[in-house]
């Protein structure tokens, strides 16, 4: 094929960059800027994979940034106002690497570089947070990063509003390439960012040019910079060689009070002899080749090695923000005692110690004789209850407020106006506000938790996985958990979601059944550190369930007897979570009454569930001769509760969903599709005969 | 908070649109369009739920676009060289079914519209493809719509370079409002089509200000003219409610070589008392309301009465199709007769009769002695045997062409340039990637299949639910199928995606373990005209595992017995799938060796085996005394094999991952994470002992 247009320049024109003059126009920069080049080179040739040509294309945007720019302290890599610094094309995870090691990062040795790869170390082959300090955020999915860098820059407005701008001052700086910029994410990213005028946020566009199957141009001709443009970012294009400029649009981006984004035109794997080409984005390995880009930088070094003068000026820079580190601490003990606790509180997300009385309070409160409660109003009521008290928490939904009950009635709207707003209308964006809210986490002080429709966690998906693995709590609130959605269809109700959320790894995935189980999951979720949470409720009315036991929380066992047999022997185990607890109690009173003792099992959170030892798990579920599972999704996972962990314990039925749903009225969809009490109870009927 | 930008007007500007001058300047046309307006009031009302504002906002674009420029004939609903319309904004259904109804589509009768989402009518509450002819993809996850008609644009553009202008050349329109929009995966839409110049797609945005949480500047000031500017788009500004304007743009549109945004501003709910309210985003359902909007239309008629003169206008729009399908009959005729099969056959989703054979040959020729090969590069062998006998077939990949395997040799690339080709770059974009193969199925005359990482599935999940909802046999190929991919870490190893896979009601997850079931897989997702496909390939390499019993489809079965005990009595089954088979093999030999009979069981694809009749799967998975199942992948879903489906068969084990993976190489990884041959007799030495 011809390719017919190019973003900026042709990728059909020989590269005419003159590597000689730029070594000689900035001498010392040139050095500094090889040092991370070569490397890249040599930990991607040790570990014989990798991505070489992307650090080595923005070597000298990232040695600026860093030289004149970033506000960092390597000796305190976690200091609450540094800049954020973050690799959205995470595949060039040696850029950052070789950035911390090259800065003084304790964590960043040599022999981490050497080990780039390999099993146990730090430097995974994409930037792993927790991993190593500096990494500020996994990244590696595309998009993610530009998206994370929106909620780091939300997080700083909002804390700079709340502890004033001596305390919370910094920006954030994201790296994105054409990958991340393709990915559907970076839109509602963008969009978000320029209606926020996020003013401390700068992303630095990659503009290579390059793409792992060629040139940019086979699959996109968008203009980059027009399109932040028309979402109101101020945008900067510039030559991402050249030092002064990218200094000079660094200082204009820090000047503008809108996003900036600045367009750096680069060349991926420079001075390679896979320079501008899709081959120099992958493993740049071949030793005549390396050793011909290194003879080309005027770099005569061994692996691995940095002349003594060129780390010095890198170890300068990673020094020169000690004392506005110790500056800060001069002014952050200038807040009130109150203030500091606060602060330092939310970001160790200690709960406050009096949110587990709140939590008691509530629950003891809750009327048992009330009318029916769908669990998302339960969710909206508990929440009335705990922001007060968490100031840390940010509201939030994807244009669902009202549907997903997220905004409590003290929050205000986060907004340029507005920086105190703790409720944020994310737009129709599902995945660019998971991603937001795991930079809001990431970057420490906030308590994010926002909705959707729980059919939309597709959209998220990719966003909710990196919760999960980065350990970090994010919350979900995903309402119109099930066909009891209603007439909005098949496209709207989840059947396989459940089993979705409960096969990842890391993840609470809290089905309640009523107000007192939503209470309990609210503080499970924000009493968590280290893993996300997410509340699937229903859109449609259940009665109280739990009308004894309140002071305990009984979600925290993730399973419980809900009721027992009452009438003689137990024949029957009724396992459900949530709106099909209500149901499995309705089958219980109707088996009771034919005197089949029956226990019901409430299941609001599997994985706490599994987390307890064996003797409480076995108590909840003794062996016997039914069990059936009630849940208006697909059976899958269930068989382990069914069969039992052991096996063999009981005979066992499934009442739920195997197929999509359909649009009519909930009632009529729970009828025809036989999720009743009734059923139920027939199910057990059947199963015992 | 104050709202500081609108994107075209400001939501607290009173609304001075003029009915009255409507009407009187326009009066027949204003009739056609009340008429659209008043059955969405009167269906709405009747269902107490639903979107009435939309279809009230955009009934003059309809109505314009139905009456002077779609190309349909409601007595033929699939005449192949029909315009497509597809309502990407699918919660505003009442106006595609209003069109429906009054153009004379013979399923879309007075009483569907009547039944609008109650149980079993066509008139679900948001569209359902399969209901109703007429509606030609699903729609209401936001953004899909408008990505599907990306796809029936390249499919339109293939065909008429295969078929000729003669018979193949039409339009797609799409509707979509600021919801698709903000979704990310518009952008990843937007910027296909204006890389790829579809000069015969057209949106319609219906530029209405508001959003369910209130007007659109609440989360977004985007200037959607500028960026689909920005990416190659000829855009047009209009007023949305002057049909001259709107014929005058959609005459432009078509004869602009781009594709074609119009920016059609609206009003929604126009004319009622929540226009331009997110009130009237929803269900208007006040009667006395509805009684004024009807006022302020001059409609003077019943609940659901159209006037006969109304009606017979648009009755004339339906008939006026007629002409035009009896020519394109007569030039098709003019096809040769082999084409005429080519093109009834792959509109059929029929496969070519050959493709039986030609993959029998090919599995026969497969070598026994053969080095490990990736099932991914098995998949590449096998597609070079099908395309040349399969042209309907359509590769792609999302960026990551050399490492899906997923362009042959003889397919050439699709570009502006070269309509004729058959491999698609379709950028980093999973998620638009998969909703464009979704349209070209959808349009009837390709069968598209592409790639990414199996662990972008999260991104493409959207669109690949719908695939299952719609009944359609899109393909996906997703490589690097578990930690096998190595070094590139956790955010690219896919560990819940397999169960997220299975847990999705009508999908057939293919996860073959040798060249010989890649064969089978593939001819079976080429011949699935109901249920889309998902092949699981791995990056590592892998021995050839089913050297007996070639002619046969095995995996058509879904499961079968790939070797069993020889040494004595059988005293254990292994269960696994794709990479892990050859895992079972090994550690079948290791206990053979030892006296324990053990039979491996290959499980390629779990639904068609769940399809199959119970003795046949008893004769598979017979009782025993132990059941150890290998997967490199989460434990959920595998209870139900494991344990049984009667329950209490045998003793149970897994083998495989309970956590995220890591970044090292391959085989260390399934080391450390205990997925190897002596971990998996070792398992069943214990559950023995």
């Amino acid at each position: 094929m011809t390719l017919r247009k190019a973003t900026h320049r042709s990728p059909k024109d020989p590269c005419h960059m003159d590597i000689q003059a730029l070594r000689k126009a900035h001498p010392e920069h040139w050095m500094r800027a090889a040092a991370i080049r070569t490397l890249t080179l040599d930990a991607v040739a040790a570990a014989n994979s990798g991505h070489s040509g992307m650090p080595m294309g923005m070597a000298d945007v990232a040695t600026v940034l860093f030289e004149k720019h970033l506000r960092f302290d390597p000796k305190a890599p976690h200091w609450p106002d540094r800049d954020r610094f973050i690799l959205s094309a995470g595949h060039g995870s040696m850029l950052i690497y070789a950035l911390l090691h090259l800065t003084g990062y304790e964590q960043a040795t040599l022999q981490q570089l050497k080990d780039f790869r390999q099993w146990g170390a730090r430097t995974a082959g994409h930037p792993e947070y927790g991993h190593m300090d500096g990494v500020e955020t996994t990244t590696g999915p595309l998009g993610q990063g530009i998206a994370n860098s929106v909620g780091f820059a939300i997080a700083e407005e909002i804390l700079r509003a709340r502890y004033g701008s001596s305390v919370v001052n910094h920006h954030t700086y994201v790296i994105a390439g054409d990958g991340c910029l393709m990915e559907g994410i970076s839109q509602e990213a963008i969009g978000l960012a320029g209606m926020q005028e996020l003013g401390h946020l700068i992303c630095f566009f990659d503009n290579n040019n390059i793409t792992i199957d060629g040139p940019v141009a086979l699959a996109d001709i968008t203009n980059q910079s027009a399109r932040f443009v028309a979402s109101g970012w101020h945008v900067i294009d510039i030559d991402g060689h050249d030092p002064d400029a990218i200094d000079a649009a660094i200082t204009a981006a820090k000047a503008d009070p809108r996003p900036s984004m600045i367009n750096c035109k680069t060349h991926i794997a420079l001075g390679h002899a896979a320079q501008d080409t899709s081959k120099g984005h992958g493993a740049l390995t071949d030793a005549d080749q390396l050793q011909a880009a290194k003879d080309t930088y005027g770099w005569t070094y061994g692996p691995f090695e940095v002349p003594a003068d060129v780390k010095s000026q890198w170890e300068a820079m990673g020094k020169r923000g000690a004392a506005a580190h110790a500056d800060w601490h001069t002014r952050f003990a200038k807040l009130s005692s109150a203030k500091q606790d606060e602060f330092n509180r939310a970001l160790a997300l200690d709960a406050p110690k009096k949110l587990s009385a709140t939590i008691k309070a509530f629950k003891k409160q809750v009327s048992d004789a009330g009318a029916k409660m769908a669990t998302r109003s339960s969710s909206e009521k508990v929440l009335e209850v705990i922001n007060p008290i968490m100031q840390e928490t940010v509201g939030g939904s994807a244009d669902l407020t009202g549907s997903n009950n997220t905004k409590t009635s003290d929050l205000g709207v986060f907004s340029p106006d507005n920086r105190a707003g703790r409720y944020i209308h994310y737009g129709i964006r599902e995945h660019g506000m998971a991603a937001a809210m795991n930079g809001m986490v990431l970057h420490g002080g906030i308590r994010p938790y926002s909705g959707t429709f729980m059919c939309f966690t597709d959209y998220a998906r990719g966003a909710m996985r990196l919760s999960a693995l980065m350990e970090i709590p994010t919350v979900y609130v995903m309402t119109h958990d099930s066909i009891g959605l209603g007439e909005d269809g098949p496209t709207h109700q989840p059947v396989e979601h459940l089993a979705i959320l409960r096969a990842t790894p890391n993840t609470h995935v809290f089905r309640p059944a009523d107000t007192v189980e939503v209470a309990e999951a609210w503080e499970l979720a924000f009493t968590s550190k280290t893993t996300p949470s997410v509340m699937c409720l229903s859109r449609q009315g259940l009665p109280l369930v739990r009308t004894e036991h309140k002071t305990k929380n009984m979600t925290a066992q993730g399973a419980y007897v809900l009721a027992d047999a009452e009438n003689g022997k137990r024949q029957a185990i009724l396992m459900a979570t949530g709106s099909e607890v209500s149901v499995a109690m309705a089958a219980r009173d109707i088996l009771e009454a034919e005197g089949i003792g029956t226990r019901v099992v409430s299941m609001p959170c599997w994985e706490l569930f599994e987390a307890q030892e064996e003797s409480i798990r076995k108590r909840v579920l003794p062996g016997g001769p039914v069990r059936v599972a009630i849940e208006a999704g697909v059976r899958l996972g269930w068989d382990k509760w069914l069969l039992g962990e052991r096996g063999r314990e009981s005979k066992a039925g499934f009442v739920g969903m195997d197929s999509f749903g359909a649009s009519a009225p909930a009632p009529i969809l729970f009828e025809k599709f036989g999720i009743t009490a009734e059923a139920t109870a027939q199910k057990v009927r059947d199963l015992l005969a």
